[in-house]
């Protein structure tokens, strides 16, 4: 079993199923994270941007690292994150993290205002100072406005508490630069965010991708994951078109830059995983394109039979 | 006195004075609070964005807005920032707010991810039932990467809680085109959040400014307010060229975006009345930054001498 | 009448009415000068954004020059946009600008490689050592990807030859620091181009606006100008809402980004003053966008003549 | 040798030779060219981004096709770039491309406005109405303000003239999106921009590159493209990481986003091959950096020996 320092394959930025306006989805929940553990998925990361974290009270993000750590008892690693715009919140949520019994943190840049690269490197360099286990960095330019650049996390990851990164800025000349900018840090992880591209990059080295499409199929993107890491590519390619195709039907539904996660929410919920209520300012989808996502997860399972 | 319904005039958006992370400046908030309401500003709006209402604990929050309102106790309105990236917080906020005894609440979109207008439409509606207090809608495109469109503006206004809006967009053309949207709610009132521009606004029919150079020198834009509003261009041109030096001076000092936040706790500091101590990820001015401020505020202060 | 050293009011950024691809609409091109020129305007500015000045031939550009400045005659001033993104051409156009008569020239940044504020200042400098004719500055971030920041200017304006400034950013608080850092230069002329805020900043100072819809109803604009000049508040506001009603009926209509050249050609059509068609690759509206545009232009004109 | 239709490997978008405003350096263009023949190339690409196309004079642009295709005689493919926001200006440059000999044509969307995705698709099918050669779209978002959307090329890509697409984006969702919208197109041709992805495209279907890199190392990028396609990643990580040292050390010398242009041109000109005069706004390195690039070339040289 993997352990956060050699840590590979696929992390699942688990979803989190909700009843109502700060409540959980429990029973929903406990499924879900049973569902993925069966699919063969590595890890398990809460509170990230496909888990809605910024839309979730504090009350229930801590309930929720709680009950996934319980529940995933050291079958496979859990990952917290603790992206956060006040320093103390992250740090709170990083303890609660670490009493839970989780395994590693996640934390992209503070997200209201702009940030400077030098002022990104006193900020982790402070954050790793309150922390008691291992931190991947969080690269997600469209929600936090600024760049973590190849030389920044070069000199973040100075620091041996920096385990690796997450990227999800879909910027290949961003994932070949930070490579080669941390070619002297071996133990350094790489993993991508867009299931899209998660493949390729494992082709180039990375060690595995965080992809919300895990928590649909996650057996599916682990095998797509071992054929890049194999390098066989007829079947890589195989399962790639299917990636593309759930990616083409089901995340493209409805508009404004939330159909991903709605799309994502309605077909858990269609396929009896859990609820698909959302967090403000975001509704569940209707009738009409609820069955657009059921006509989807039709076409998309007789694939997945074949 | 004005009541909220007829607020007119200066809003100080108030610095947050802070001794260490998490840690208020007490006495540096009291001398603060005093200095603005000598200076004759109409409210002081509490964890806005030049409180770095975002960096700071929701402890802190809650403590600020509690000691703030008890410090004014009625003399001024206190309006009080929900904006948040979850709904419950902002209700959470809203309650302390109204617990404490402020006169309203501001909020903006929310910030992680990008919204559609008709989910702005429908988070409003949602927020504002849970209100107790007015609601004055905050434009902020800058740091929350969506506009209020003046139609949405227009949707959301129907309900009666809606005071007004804060403009922060710097775009004229906007605040026109929002006038115009907004033709029939007389009672709708604008306040304009860009110093540099304030006077101007109110020439056109704004009704005041939320300037964050009123807690330097709240009565310098009281006055320059009080010209616009009597269409004295003589005296208007006059105080607008110190207000556009103090802007020129001390908001662009030092670099990354957040000049204008450590310019103004910097001189603060200097003036004596309050820590400038930072929430991460800023810091501070150092020595040589803080001379270059020091030197503005003479200048600055020559001239308004005359 | 006004030299371009004291040139104030509106300037018609003049559309450029075509029968075809590279096929000017001579007939319409004629109706359309003597309609602003009646209207009371102080000058033309030929190949600017509003001329859809990028998708005409050169050929097309030198022969509209070339017959504005026939038809105009010493009337009013001509000024003739040169903005491109390869010098020669650019001087080439001076060279025929100044050739054909007219009185001055119009340049923004060149827009297609981004540039930083000092590559910005040699351009400028390289390009007045070969102009024979005053030369605007023209700030139009949204198309040119880059800022003519106040220092720039003012470094650029150090040149005589620089008569002054179209501002297209609706930005005041960039027009204000602008001022700011011109008040040493008493003699360069700002004019700006968003409609909506034409008066508001001649209240502030602007010598006068460069707007599309004085293309429609001049004399409209003019009278708004002289309003704002004269500080007639009253009547300010009252043609202010007809030329805010013109931007919400007519600039609106039709979607991705070119609504405002699309309406404004298609009123003229409808005005019986030119043809409609349009640079690609862009189209003239169809049938039930045109209807909309009709009923527009009988609301407003009812307005109007009351 | 290739035809257009199967043409793979790399294209090589040749930098621009000048000796001064509107001169090219004759001499240093005809060694340019026998030098990037001699490494190997497929292709070369006149007048794109690299080539500064938009800051040269048509006059020259027409001099620069017609002396490469003379020059070239057949021995490799030519390609030229028609991109302008003029359609007619498009529309001659390629009727001058056949009437000199080209191979086929280059073309983004038109970029002073912006401009929508049915726009797109009308521009294009009227383009290719006027064309006498195969046309490859060109995805340049950065420099055109509008990305050509997978569904928007595929609609493009009825038309049997369209050999495929130039993808300048860096971003692989879109690389990968696309080629699932053109999976029904199996003659459709797929060429990378960015050269530190390019090895990576090529591993997932691309067929080739079209790089700046191999107007300095031609044979590097061919053998990289080798390596890629007979998926030798052993002989393509090495190779790889020269790239990434060429793109570390000679793209990011100096400032304001033309890094990449003046460090190729400068490098040229230290290899003895051509001139490094710059088209306006752009000036070549001073001393300085000059030798930052000399120390650079030196280190890239004896890791090339190696």
């Amino acid at each position: 079993m993997d352990t956060i320092a050699n840590i590979e394959g696929i992390i699942t930025p688990i979803v989190t199923p909700l009843k109502g306006t700060d409540e959980l989805d429990v029973t929903g929940l406990e499924k879900l994270v049973e569902h993925v553990i069966a699919g063969g998925v590595s890890g398990i990361f809460v509170l990230g941007t496909t888990g809605e974290f910024s839309g979730l009270s504090y009350r229930l993000r801590k309930e929720l690292v709680e009950r996934i750590c319980r529940q995933v008892d050291g079958r496979i690693r859990v990952l917290v994150g603790i992206t956060d715009t006040a320093f103390i919140e992250s740090v709170n949520m990083a303890e609660k993290a670490y009493s839970s019994g989780a395994d590693a943190l996640v934390a992209a840049p503070p997200y209201y205002y702009p940030t400077g690269q030098p002022e990104l490197i006193e900020y982790y360099d402070r954050l790793l100072k309150q922390l008691s286990l291992p931190l991947f960095l969080y690269n997600m330019p469209l929600h936090t406005k600024t760049i973590l650049e190849p030389n920044t996390v070069s000199a973040i990851a100075v620091n041996e508490k920096v385990a690796g990164l997450k990227d999800s800025s879909a910027n290949m000349v961003y994932f070949r630069s930070l490579q080669y900018a941390m070619k002297d840090h071996p133990g350094f992880r790489l993993f991508i965010g867009p299931e899209e591209i998660m493949a390729d990059a494992v082709l180039l080295g990375a060690n595995g991708g965080v992809n919300g499409g895990s928590n649909l199929f996650p057996g599916l993107y682990v095998e797509l994951y071992r054929a890049a890491k194999l390098r066989d590519f007829e079947r890589l390619e195989l399962l790639q078109k299917k990636v593309l195709q759930i990616s083409a039907m089901i995340y493209s539904v409805g508009r404004y830059g939330s159909s991903y996660l709605k799309g994502l929410k309605c077909a858990l919920s269609l396929m009896g995983i859990c609820d698909d209520y959302m967090t403000e300012p975001f509704h569940r989808f209707k009738k009409e394109e609820r069955e657009k996502i059921s006509e989807a997860l039709k076409t998309i399972n007789e694939g997945l039979a074949r």
